[in-house]
């Protein structure tokens, strides 16, 4: 553990594209051993639970599991177990919990009363001998490897592959060309990173700003502004592309840096016309994916794969940022690295 | 419809105990009739679609489901299907859309095809001759009558009380006593206003506001934060109390506005924890429930239904604040009554 600013975090940036492919290979077996229970279980619904960066691994696997597993999808709050005693029917469901450490309490007992209520249940984690891991029927391990920095960032991308080998997994869909190729295109989305360095500086004195995207890459969205508020304290914003229409507008001027994920796609082409807006509101969105932006290597990789790589340029810039605030994005203010909830 | 700022949404903010009723003795009868519908279907999985602030009525649907149905539930992204083409088999799925205006083009779209997939489709509407209501097989009047101010009020919170009728009369669980205090408790909330307006001034000048909740509340966060940001283009950042200790609480210090809603109840007392960390960052958060706060008069009423009483006091302070920072809470910048997404 080091005592310069930001060498923790910068260290388990690049350490991404080794900690995917570890997972892919020592890992993905048992994944692929996992996925076999679970499409022997044949749920009709997958409910995910989990918290921070965790909850956007686990809205990422919602898109999968409708899109790639075509089934019924959702995210559940712990509170609705923990605080209001709720005991639904869950037989024929998929209950999956996803955490770095597994060590939040109130994961754990919602993992318990899933179970109790009839759900299968995986617990997706960091920590394959947490109290999250013990308590569920069937465990997947990221093999992120240790992380010490308080800001997740390697952990968030291996839950990302996990969450993808275990649905599309279970749909017996995997694309294996994609896959091999994923590590490499991680390496070579985070060699572009000085254009992340450039767009620090440019929004080193902002107060708010606004991260947006459209289906997949909407937890890169809500991830990217989890990273910017823990990082540099700013009033960071995620929405969808369609959410930001309705309303939040608003509150967006020529004053309100933006950055939009574009990646050229289905995803990326959607966000089209709400591009359109933002430019009419008088800004100048920084772009995620496109050449002229925080450039993203897709080459061979498949779409649902691409929040693994689109995140990378993101992480850069808050802990650029951080640092030229003079903050250590290491230790942000008020934070521990487990946080225990009820 | 008037010249004068803030005419519209004043109106049809007080309006809201005459619709609460209106939907009670003109529409109850109708909703129980779908519910009976939905009872004889058996679902074992509530999906919603919705944007904006129908979203946040489609969150509390999703509580209700988990907590009061009991069966699994989560939200569904319109882009799924009209993005990614997702078919997934609902067989056993209720799919419900909740929309204000029934317009949005990515919203009929997917009851379409949640319908063609198997789901048992309901529209929950202010409008039963919309494009969403022909759509989907069966349909709820949420009765809220004409709304002409851009930030929606009323249809807010007779959505949610058509979600409760809808989902709650399901499980044949209505509480009668609860919803024979409902309109008079919402009167008696509005009557308290004068609170809404002092907090409006101290937060005046305020760019950034946090607004935090757990469970039933969750939802009355989500709203609070899009009004703030619709009407006053405030920074409002939503969080549930969990998610907040999950790295988001580095943003927060004394020059931070919180707002916290922590109406006496498993949901507010499950806030203890999280106010006890705001105040340790240096905070002084305005509560929302109890008397030295904004008032909510929940006499009566069961917890369930809090959520309809506890946003009208943070409509009034979003209402206050624009009209005191010289805008016009009737027409934000940037927007349009029915937000047509894709």
């Amino acid at each position: 553990v080091s005592g310069s600013p930001g060498v923790l975090m910068a260290a388990e940036i690049a350490e991404q594209p080794i900690a995917l492919r570890r997972l892919l290979d020592d890992g993905a077996q048992a994944v692929a051993d996992v996925a076999r229970q679970v499409a022997g279980f044949a749920p009709h619904t997958v409910m995910f639970g989990a918290r921070g960066t965790s909850d956007h691994a686990a809205l990422y696997g919602s898109y999968l599991a409708q899109i790639k597993l075509g089934v019924a999808s959702g995210l559940s709050s712990p509170s609705t177990t923990t605080v209001y005693g709720a005991r639904p029917d869950l037989s024929g469901v998929l209950f999956v919990a996803v955490s770095q450490s597994g060590g939040s309490p109130d994961l754990v007992e919602s993992v318990r009363v899933a179970g109790e209520c009839g759900a299968l249940t995986v617990a997706v984690t960091n920590a394959p001998t947490s109290p999250l891991a013990s308590a569920a029927t069937l465990q997947v391990d990221v093999h992120a490897g240790p992380e010490h920095a308080v800001a997740a960032t390697k952990s968030y991308t291996c839950e990302l592959l996990a969450l993808y080998l275990l649905l599309v997994g279970t749909a017996d869909a995997l694309d294996p060309v994609s896959l091999s190729r994923l590590a490499d295109a991680a390496q070579s989305t985070l060699d572009t990173g000085a254009a992340a360095d450039v767009a620090g500086r440019t929004y080193r004195f902002a107060d708010r700003i606004v991260v947006t995207a459209r289906g997949y890459s909407y937890p890169t969205a809500r991830e990217a502004a989890l990273k910017l508020m823990e990082t540099s304290y700013l009033s960071a914003h995620p929405f969808s592309g369609a959410d930001l229409l309705h309303g939040p507008m608003a509150m967006v001027d020529a004053h309100v840096p933006v950055i939009a994920v574009t990646t050229p796609g289905a995803g990326g082409s959607a966000m089209g016309p709400v591009i359109d807006r933002l430019r009419e509101r008088g800004t100048d969105p920084l772009l995620v994916g496109p050449q002229d932006g925080l450039p993203v290597a897709t080459d061979g990789v498949a779409e649902e794969l691409w929040p693994i790589l689109e995140i990378l340029p993101l992480q850069r810039l808050a802990w650029r940022m951080a640092l030229d605030r003079g903050l250590d994005p290491d230790r942000p203010r008020g934070l521990q690295k487990v946080t225990e909830t009820r």
